[in-house]
């Protein structure tokens, strides 16, 4: 294994601020991504932790993102808020986003917010397990850059097309699931090509349209979605949700205006809450909580059943005591970007 | 091949009615039920269509279910509608809701129905598509007995879980798709079972919990969500949206409840419908839905490749013209249905 270095919590928040204001991001937008990074390292999950610091920092260098935009809020109906992130990276959009969406549902009983012009390469679990801390339900749906086949066919069209929901516990962490439409993320292909490991059958095909299991012929090719014609369907519905209804771009445009240059793809994400408080006419959120840990007692009961997020909030408990490790060679980049190089 | 009855789709409305009325359904609920059939009869998805009749008598039968029930609407909040069907069937519930739900998404934006207390054994793209041709997107979760293990369980919890979703159209009927949480539909496992033949791998496990291709095992054992893990995440949101979300049951909980006597579940079933005018800031919903059209073409464009609802548009068109055909024996059974026996 290559050589580790160790970080605590605070260094990894200090790291990735440092990091992303030396290379030219505003106060806010560095600490909302700063935020997620931090979020991301501490729950386990590095493929969105510091490894991120130089896809922001190339998305950076390209030119394309705003770096100091400011995200403007506007209420498009009682029920609708809208935020132009003005090209900007989408977290700072998202942490301003999240109490007038959580007020919005409160008072409708159901409220969605649209985020347009945001560069997203985070993960989409942070936004609402913070809606279902403050009590609510919770659903995100952002597009990406076109890589995934729609159903039957061979070419790249979709995004990788993530969909994430929470719910709320009561004195637990909420219940979140984040999960990609396409079979797995591209940066697992990338992995496997790295290692010379072929692929699982399901996950690409190559660019004559049939499945291969080869990593190179399947970043030439063509991802899959998840589950078939099913993921297939969930993908082109995060697509019509995060594009065309929020009127930003598919992820097939969000490719084309990309060209290659900034590697993160730019448009659209919708997010829904719903105040389970304002769904029953009891209006008595405990007894709907407590019902929902009957289900989780059942799957529990099962050997071999987990709830989609423990694995997260286990590696919480350990990394807030521990810290977290990063390869040497991620460690050095990072500095030469607090450097200023 | 079996000897086959012709109808046409008025013959369908009529004797699907008729056998509803003379089996003691009441007059509105019969009416809404009869809409839903023939709708499938006439879109080629027999296993929606007069096939289902037997089901709703069975479960009048039983006593379980309040044929004459009135459903209530009530509003929770500006965004929150609910109608508790009083252990009726679901179809007159649903009928009854969607202009409320329009209207209600038209003011605030978003909105979301909760039926209740309904017996549900019809396809949810009726009442998707119903949204979606008013120029709402709109979707739909409902339960269903337990029969579906959760990810990396071995034994029935979850229900086959549908949730459906559908996209307006300028011009022509919306983009609708209805799917299953699980692989396959429960029918699709009997029909193999029937028919002597293996099933699929992915579809099933056995009582110990080991996958299977014996039809009869995989009834004793437990159905497995589409795409693994991923698709679970989905049954276990709709589970927890359509029960404990509305104060209503889980499925495990419908089957309890249930004891095998209706064959039918009772529970909730939660709508969503988002207006897209309310979504940018120009309110210009031609111009989302072109922009959509584009996205659809380019899926067009891929050999192969199909949207989601086309199939069911093709057969309408079709079935408009030459009617439909069902076994005799089916065609029997109504007969002595409609003879009041």
């Amino acid at each position: 294994m290559s050589e580790r270095v160790h970080l605590t919590l605070d260094e990894v928040r200090r790291t990735a601020f440092d990091a992303l204001r030396a290379q030219g991001c505003a106060r806010a937008q560095a600490k909302a991504i700063t935020e997620t990074i931090t979020a991301a390292e501490r729950d386990g999950c590095p493929a969105h932790g510091l490894f991120r610091i130089p896809f922001y920092v190339n998305a950076i260098k390209s030119g394309a993102v705003a770096t100091d935009a400011a995200p403007t809020l506007s209420e498009l109906a009682p029920g609708i808020l809208r935020i132009d992130a003005h090209f900007g990276f989408a977290p700072l959009a998202l942490e301003m986003g999240s109490e007038p969406l959580a007020e919005r549902a409160r008072a409708n009983g159901i409220a969605a917010l649209g985020i347009v012009n945001a560069f997203n390469i985070a993960a989409l679990w942070p936004e609402v397990e913070r809606l279902a801390a403050g009590g609510l339900v919770a659903f995100a749906y952002t597009g990406a850059l076109s890589y995934v086949a729609p159903a039957g066919g061979s070419r790249p069209l979709y995004g990788t097309n993530p969909m994430a929901f929470a719910w709320p516990r009561a004195g637990r962490p909420p219940l979140v699931f984040d999960q990609a439409s396409s079979a797995t993320a591209r940066g697992q292909i990338q992995i496997h090509l790295r290692d010379g490991k072929p692929l699982p059958e399901g996950w690409a095909i190559g660019p004559d349209g049939r499945p291969t299991t080869d990593p190179q012929t399947a970043l030439e090719g063509a991802q899959l979605t998840f589950g078939g014609y099913k993921g297939a369907a969930i993908a082109l519905m995060v697509e019509l949700l995060a594009g065309a209804l929020l009127g930003d771009v598919f992820s097939f445009e969000a490719s084309a205006r990309e060209s290659g240059k900034t590697g993160a793809p730019c448009g659209g994400e919708l997010m829904v809450a719903i105040d389970p408080a304002r769904c029953t006419p009891d209006g008595d959120r405990n007894r709907q909580l407590d019902h929902a840990e009957k289900l989780f007692a059942e799957i529990l009961e099962q050997e071999g059943a987990r709830l989609p997020s423990d694995r997260r909030y286990e590696a919480r408990a350990r990394t807030l005591q521990e810290g977290i490790t990063i390869p040497k060679s991620l460690h050095d980049t990072l500095r030469t970007y607090i450097a200023g190089e």
